[in-house]
Formats: structure tokens, sequence, C-alpha cells
């Protein structure tokens, strides 16, 4: 159940509803950060009335139960889409965004030069990674705050909004110092304690699905985010782990429009770890714009064959140029812009 | 290993080919009702020269070693698209072709009101099971004999190609005399017994990809197929088993550009059991077009509340019609037709 | 709903069972080849009193709800074990019955050679394909009636029972000529045509399960089988496909007990294709026993490297008999004796 | 490649080493925390011949390629089974070691009861959550700190070595200040910075398998632990995500003969959230050590019904009792004792 009050609700009209909660027997859970005051009501609602409990009290604009366990990323609590401000750039909404980038940032003529690249093929983010999580401690774990400046002078040159990943709370403040959206790998979706201190923060967050994860528990998991005061939360769905050995992960093309039916959150999709093979990136791409997503995500790289890390799913910035072509048509077929950067 | 004859090679020469195949402790397996005379070299051949073995030999046009499994339906051994003529409806090739109807065929009425509206919406071909494998024996089994009647009866008020399921060897011959296109099951993909009857037969199959089989063992199974000597077979992605619940199936999308690199075959998109969810049917249908799929099978039911089975995931002929529009756009987009039943 | 008569019922007592069933709008369904007569309610009989409807009626013993979705194999309707008596040999029941032999039947001295190696260690069934479903069209697909021949003659000189597979319905009464046990293979788990004839015999059946078949699924497969009248089924557990591929397939352990509490079906382990790889064959078949299972098959080869088929996973007589030794100490531990052949 | 030093191998030796290889052109990665100085040799070294390029310098004791991608627990590095000294408990080696709790430390009662419980049936590590990373943020996350302390006072009252869950870097240095052994989780095995941190420390580790890591995968984060000079690490299977819906998990016996054929580093199987249910935990912690396990982890509660978390999954101190005696049972068939605490 979750009780929001009026935008110029008093501080004691709120503390009136939260002391009813408690006569309840229940534990309130306000919920900081966001633009008007709202407490989750958590415990054993059920066969309570939440309009005949709390709708009449001063302050309160509406009370309403929530049918899924994830509350502030749900349809049910916001209807409308949102759109995240980054710097200019709306992610979500109606118009699609492309990022792209190398895997990793390894000098800086390799991201200088993608970064000109994406941006002339039509791209408005840059993405690239400083912080590496590798499966094995022996290779090569990224440029680190090296790779961030980089991603920073690709910025100034170039304009693009910098997306990086973030792999702990040690180096979380360095990141958000560099990154336009911080991202958070799919290992990490359920590294709570990183989850709440991004949720602390005033950044966008693009959250990307476990590799086992189920929707559900990939949802919970931006509630964790949304929940101590950071909205700005985009999903990324990059593929989950099956029994299909051809392909590197299976992107869950199902679910987008699951998706975008449960929450109003944006959802981005990474056809290059979804396919985890380069000729067939631009098919997911295209389907995965079909089916209603918000953008993509994509590895580019100048040399593939040289890349440190995922080479093999990389596109040259030629095979992007031709990607972006294809999903803008895509787009235009789906009836939305491809957001273009000025 | 794979020895193809001239068109107008002798069965001397041919015989020929076979025997030096004996002769080099290999086993020789003669692929049957193909155009022209081809024989499969089974067992150790590594090290051999195929040229230099066969090559030379009168009648030869060409012998090549395979490197996939598969072998007669690998773009190896055949570069261009499959296109099976469906009584002059093309299946595979440029055009893209919509297969509609209920998941099981219920009644005249049903049946009837179900093939008018999805030709007056732009299918060609009539989906409808008259014999269903159910999980429960104690569940509705289909009108059987009566069912396929009823798609006949729907075939020559429409024009529309019929599609339906053949279950077992038993029934076989009856399905395929009603027929125009026979339907193999995901649980049946493996049925050996009936791969190779159906490969006995000049009737188009549509494989359905097993739930949990790998795109190699799928690939295998439609080889039985060919290598009996039917190679109008084409490839039908409905969607894996995965830990995922939100979904009844994991449509594999990813399927669709890898098939369409390793096999000359069509490939066909099952949205409705790859989701399984109505309101979701739609965008997986034009994510699987955008992809690259050669078609569509879609559920479709004048009331689908009262289904026998699988209303859930039936579209109404108001929903498919939206659909149909739809997915031509994005077909369009794909640079690609949808066919138009005359 | 699932109605039984009393065992000297009258067949004008059933009918008018059958006659009530009607009148209320629902299905009757007759259980054929059961010691006594058993009507199973198909419809919606949600608010119905099972005994007030039918409890007093003449002839009836008992009227009872259902509430899985498999019926006549659950412990709610039979508390006690399934023994199959197969020749004097007690499948299910409070000895472990061990079963062994090569993966095909290759030749007169190879079955021979396995079947005085398995029956000296404590084997009490001899297992061996004689008709091998396999992936590719292109490999050995088993000796056909030529191998059941060698089984037979196995069988008289060692008088073990034998098991084999049954892959379809076109061999099934050539194969039931010659078996003692029908095996039924994973990939035919769900090929209900084979389950139902399989049905009508009076011929005990080892049902694999699927290779992503969930148990509910599995038994309802069984439930197809017994409906029909045999209620010699037993189940075999032999992994399952996930994402691993450090092993040929997961042997589900979990299945064991969660099956013994289901049904009163036997459930046999089939660590061979379980695990796949030979030297921790003996490791899963004690897991096997320790957790409950009845018996376990396995694969044994005079000479693993030389096999057809599975030779990776084939025990050598030596390390079969090492393996005999330990499944006894496990039996003993978990209070079971292993069944010993006379 | 990896270079080992002889006991008394000098600086300057090693230096030279570490030079030698850097001439190579390859890259030097020291080993710290070893009892001998070791270097792992990283970088492209095919054809190459360890013994000629190292084998010969002064200091050197020994220079080997390693096949697998984990090194230092792999058995080609260490033959010998690594046994883990904790305070007196050996964790690992020939005796089985059995851990029981609850999921969670609720009071000073409930944790009290619970260790005099399972101390009176023989376990020698009381588990107990105090931090517990949840799905849902608004559920019980833990009593933090006042956990800790009641689980010392619990280790103070029975002489139990404490196993506690360590969820973040934030939280480590108080964890380790009360835990002997430190669990990380299924959804932390892959938290690279966590494995780092804990690697430095000199604390013994019980490191959880990710709900879809493969085996590979998960020596791979072992690998992280100890080649940051923290060999004392324990492996736990608990439990794989897979399709089958009857269980929470599908534990992966399997996991337990590859695991000890592959790694020196003990293996300890986790029946309770393998399976899930609280009826057939004892089925499966019997297979476990069947299978080969080292010891197991079960959750107790008195009062299941009651618990805060996973009281589904949780036995009675009474039949915990009964559990320890079968597993008892069950590890003198394969040859072992179970470790009796003094």
């Amino acid at each position: 159940m979750f009780v929001t009050m009026k935008p110029h609700a008093t501080q004691a009209e709120f503390d009136a509803v939260v002391e009813k909660i408690k006569a309840l027997g229940l534990t309130p859970h306000p919920i900081t950060g966001t633009e008007r005051k709202v407490v989750a009501v958590i415990g054993h609602t059920g066969g309570m009335d939440p309009d005949d409990l709390f709708g009449t009290m001063p302050g309160v604009a509406e009370a309403l139960r929530v049918s899924q366990p994830f509350k502030l990323v749900s349809r049910e609590v916001k209807e409308e889409d949102t759109v995240i401000d980054v710097g200019g750039v709306p992610l979500g909404g109606q118009a699609i965004v492309i990022m792209a980038g190398p895997c990793s940032v390894e000098s800086k003529d390799q991201i200088l030069e993608t970064a000109h690249a994406v941006k002339a093929a039509g791209a408005c983010f840059l993405r690239g990674g400083a912080f590496k999580p590798r499966t094995s401690p022996y290779e090569f774990q990224g440029l680190r705050e090296d790779g961030l400046k980089l991603l920073a002078l690709a910025r100034e040159q170039t304009g693009l909004k910098v997306v990086t990943e973030v792999k702990d709370t040690e180096t979380l403040d360095m990141v958000a110092s560099y990154a336009d959206v911080l991202q958070i790998g799919a290992r990490n979706m359920q590294n709570y304690s990183l989850l709440e201190k991004v949720g602390a923060l005033d950044k966008p967050v693009l959250l990307k699905r476990g590799l086992s994860a189920t929707i559900r528990e990939w949802l919970m998991a931006a509630e964790y985010i949304v929940s101590k005061g950071n909205a700005k939360v985009a999903l990324c769905e990059r593929g989950i782990r099956t029994f299909e050995t051809a392909t590197r992960n299976t992107l869950d093309i199902n679910a987008i429009p699951v998706l975008k039916a449960l929450t109003h959150l944006p959802v981005i999709v990474d056809p290059s770890h979804g396919i985890g093979l380069r000729p067939h990136v631009p098919a997911i791409a295209r389907a995965g714009i079909a089916a209603g997503a918000d953008g993509l995500i994509i590895e580019v790289h100048p040399h593939p064959e040289k890349a440190l890390s995922d080479g093999h799913q990389s596109l040259t910035p030629t095979e992007f140029g031709s990607l972006m072509r294809q999903v803008c048509v895509i787009a235009g077929a789906v009836g939305r812009p491809v957001f273009e950067p000025r």
C-alpha cells in the first residue's frame, strides 16, 4: 500500500499518516527524494481499504494498493513514461536514443576515433568501460581513472554524453564525477549496497539485467535505487543465460513489451552482448526497436580484431553507420524519431 | 563430404562413385529425391581431399567437405534461399507470408469465421489443429478427421492454404491428404520415425523447434527430412524454455539471423507461443520480421475467451487486422513485401 | 474427481455412476485395465462434494477429489509403492535393482561379454539399444531386430531381464516381443501416440524424463500410459538441460525425493547420461541411491574406447564391479538391500 | 604459465625471473601471500617451454603450464586437498563438517536456542545471517552488528565456529572481526571488488555458487580470492537456476565430483537452498555426502513457521538431529568420519 501526499502537504499532515500506519501495526517506509512525499506501508494489509483508512486524512492526495512487489517503478503507481533528462538528451519518451562505443577504453586514439565516428553516425551517447569486471583476475581490468579522463575528453570534443560502468562503491564517487550515466553491470544487478548508494545520488543509471535474473527480480533491483530517492533509472536488456551455445547469450526480446507494460522506466536493448556475434548485431538491433525499446547500446571499435575485450561482437564504424540507417527506418516504421544530437 | 553428380550423369557413373567410397573404407549415403544425384560420404574423411579423390571422375559435378554436422540444409551446400511453392504461394524468398488461425479447429462456424477474417486481413495460410498433442490425457484432443474436413472446407471457401499439425505416423497419410503444409510440433521435433516418413512425402513441412533444442539439433532434425528426399522444409521458432516465468516461453530472436546464415531453409516466427500473452504478440511479431524472418504464424480466434485451448494468447480478428498493418510497415522497412493472396 | 467401484461392483452399478456424471454436465473417463473399475470425472467440478454426489451410490467404494493434474500416478490416489513384477524381479519396493549394459548392442561378442560381466557383478537387468534414435541421420542407428535377438540370447545365457528402447509405434510389437521392460527415451517422453499404444500393452515401461520436461509434465506423460490401462510404469531421471557445459546434462537429484512424495511409481536414476563423464558416474550413482532412488541404470561396455556410441560415459566391467560394491554399501546405509539375481 | 620459487629463494632471484618474463614480452603477475613466491605469466605463451625458459634459473623450483584458466585453485598446480584450519576445526580433508543454523539471526533467544541444539546434534559451525541481501528493499535486512554480537555470544556459549555472510566491502572489516568464516553469497559471487578485498584478509571464506554461474566461472571467482593471497577458500554448491518450478533451485549434484577433480579446495553442499523444501532436505544432504562433498550447511530454526526468512526450508532441531544421524551413516559408507566438536 502507498500513500501519496498533496504537493503542499505539511510535515504535520505527513507525520499523522505515519503515526496512523504504526497504530495499525504496520511499518511506514517513507520514500525519499521524490517530488511529493510518499510513504510505503509495509506489512499485512490484506483486507484493509486504503482509501477508507487514509483517503480522507488532511494532506493526502491518494492511497492505493499496489499488486506488484515492485512499487515505485510500476505503472500502477505512475502511468506516464519516465523521461530522464541527461544534459539535454531525453532518455525515455518518444525519441529513440543510441549509445555506442568500445567495450573498454584502451587509448586516447581509440576512444577519440570511435567517439567522432559514432557521433557522425548519429549516436548521442558514448559508451566505454574504464573499470572492467572480468571473469579472470589475470585479464585486462581497464584503464581506471585514466580511462574516465579519456571519456571526458571525448565528451568535450564531441558533445556526446558518457555512459560508463561503475563496479563498486569504492570508485562510485570518482566514476560519478565523470559519467553522465552510470552503468550497473549484469553481475552487479543484485549488489544491493551499490544499488543503495547509487540510489542516493542525483545521476542517471543504466541498470543491466542479471544473467539469470527474472523480470521481476530486475524490477526489484530498480526499486532499490528508486526507493532511495533516485528515480532516474533506465533498464538494459542484454541477454540471459540459456542452454543455447550457438550465441553468447539469448536476448530476451519478450522482456521489452513485458517491461513496457509493467514499468514506466525506459528500456534499452544491448544487441552486442545479447547475441555476441558481430554479423548478427544489426538484426537484433532492428528487432529491439521493432519490439518497442527506447534505445540501443552498441559496441563499436575502430579495429575490432585488436580490441582488448569483446572484439568478436564489436562493429566497425562503417558497420555502425549502416546499422544506424537501418535503425532509423525501423524507428520510423514504429512511429518514432531517433534523437539527433545537436 | 558430399559428392554431387552432373545433371545428366549416368547410373554407371554414380555407381562408380559409390564403389570408390566403399573402397576407401567409408560409407556412401545416397540422398534420394533431390533433383541431381548426391551422395554423402560417412566416416573419418579427415585428411582426404574431396576434389582430388572424386573431382575428376566422370559425371561428378562437385565434391566438397561440409564443416557442419548438418549437410543438405546448410548454406555451404546450397547458397541460394529455398523457396517452397505451396500451390502458388511462395514460402521463403523475398515476400513475407502470414499464417493465421485458431489453435484448434473447434466447429464449422469458428473455423469459417476465422478463415474469412484472416483472409480479409491479408493472411495466405490458415492454421488450425485437428490432432492436438496435449500435456494431459484428459484434455480436449482435437476433432481429428472432422477437423481436417472443416479446414478443407475453409480452404475451398477462401483459397487459403492449410497448415495443420501431424502428430504421429499412423495419421500421417490422412493429415497429408488434407494439408497443404504439414506442421511438426515442438514435442515431435526429434520423433525421428515421423521425420523419416514425412521425408518420404512430396509435401511442404513446417518444423517447429523443440522446447530445449539447440539450433544445431534443430537443423539436424531438418536434415533427417531432407536426407530422405523431401527438401520442402521450413523452420518455425516458437520459443524455448528458460527460467523466466513472466512469459510462457522465451522467443529466441537470436535464432533468426543465426539460422538465416547457417541454412537456406525459410524461417517462420510464432510469436503466439513465443511469448504466450495476447497483448504482447504484435511486438514480438514486429521483432521477428525486423530480425529477418520469412513469415509469421499467429493464433487468431473469433472469441479467445471461449477457446478450447490457448485462448490467452489468441488475437481477435480485429487485433489481427491491426497486427497485419504493423507487419506490412515493418516488412517495408526491411525492404520486403508481404505476400498478397489473390 | 475420481470414483472407484467396490471389487465386486456390477456393470449396472458402474453404468449408473457414468450416467450420473453425464447428468451433471461432466465427462466420464473410465480407466481401463485397472483391477477395480475406476472412472475419472472430467470438467469443472469445483464446489461439488464427491462423497455427497457418489459416495452412497450402490457399488461405489470411494469418490475423491485429486488436487494434482496427474491422477492415477499420484500418491493421493494410491498411497502404497508400486512394485512391478518383471518375471520374478521386483522393480520398485524395498530392494534396489541395477540395470547395466552397453548403450547400443553392437555384436554378439560385445553383448554376451557385457551380459556375463554385469550379471557377475550383481545386475539383474541387461540394458542395450537395438533401435537408436540419433541426432544425425548419418550416425549408427542400431542393429534393429538383429540386436533384439542378441539381447534375447544374452537373457537366455544369463537370466538377466532385458530393458531396451522402443522408438516408435511401428516397431513396438516387435520390440515388445523381445523386451522384458520397454524403455521410452527422453525425446519420446511426450510422443503421446507411442505412450497410448504402450499403455494398451501388459508390459513394464521405463519412462525417461524429457530433456527440459518439468516433473509435472513427466508425471502427466506417465498418466497417459496408466490411463490406458498399463500401470507398470517406472520413471527414469537422466539429467536435464541447463546452461552448464562442463557436464553432458545436469542430473536433477532434487527430482528423486520430490517424485517419491508425489507418486507411487518406482524411480530409477541414470548417472551415465546424467553426468556423461565416466570417472564421475560412480559418485552420481551413490548420490542417487542416497537420495532415495529405487534403482540405477548404468552404461557398461567391455571396450568403451571402441563403442559406437556413448563410449565416453561407459564403464568397463571392472569399473562397474567397483561401482556395485559402493552401491551396496550406500544401499545398506539407507536401509535397503540390492536385489540379488538368482 | 606459473613459476614457483624454492622456499629460500632470494628476492634477487625472484626479480630475475620477473625481468625475464618482461623481456619475453609477457606480463608477470606475482601471487602474494602464498608460502612460497609464485609468479603467474600472463600473455601468449603458446609454443614456449616453461622448463626450458625458467627451469634452470637460480632459485626456481618449478615452471609449468596450466591448461585451465583457473590456476592457483586447480589440482594441476596443487594436487593435495586443501584443509583450512578454522580455530582447530578442519574444513576440508578426510572428516566431514556440518554447519547449521537459522537463515537470519532474529533474536538472542532464537540464536542461542538454535546454537545449543545444533551443537548437541553434532554441528561444529553455526550459520546465521546478520546482513541479509534481500530481493526487495522493503523486506527484513538483518540485525546487522547486533546480529553479529549475538553470533559471538552463541560461539562463546557453545564453542561453535561462526559462518556469516558479508555482503559488501563497507561492512567487511566489521563482519570479519566477528566471523570465523566469511560467507560470500550467490549474488556476490562475481562482485570482484569484494572478492579482492576478502583475498587480502587472512580469514577463511565460503564462496557460494552464483545462480547461473558455470563451474569454470565459479573457480575463476575463487581464483580472484586466492590470487590476492588468501588461500583459505571453500566452495558451496547451493543450486542453480533452471526451468523446473517444483523446487526452489536445482542442486547441481554433478558439480561435486567435477569440482573434486578440478580443484583442491573443499566443497560444501547446501541442501536447504538447493531444493528449498523442508521435507526433502535430508535426501539431498545424504546425496551430497554420497557424491563426495566435504561438508553440509543446513538451515535450522527452532520455530520455522515463525522465521523471518526461509522458514519453508528450515529444519526443526529435532529434524536436524535425525538428519545428522543419517549423514553419519552415509559418511561411514563412503569411508569418512563426521568431525566431532570437542
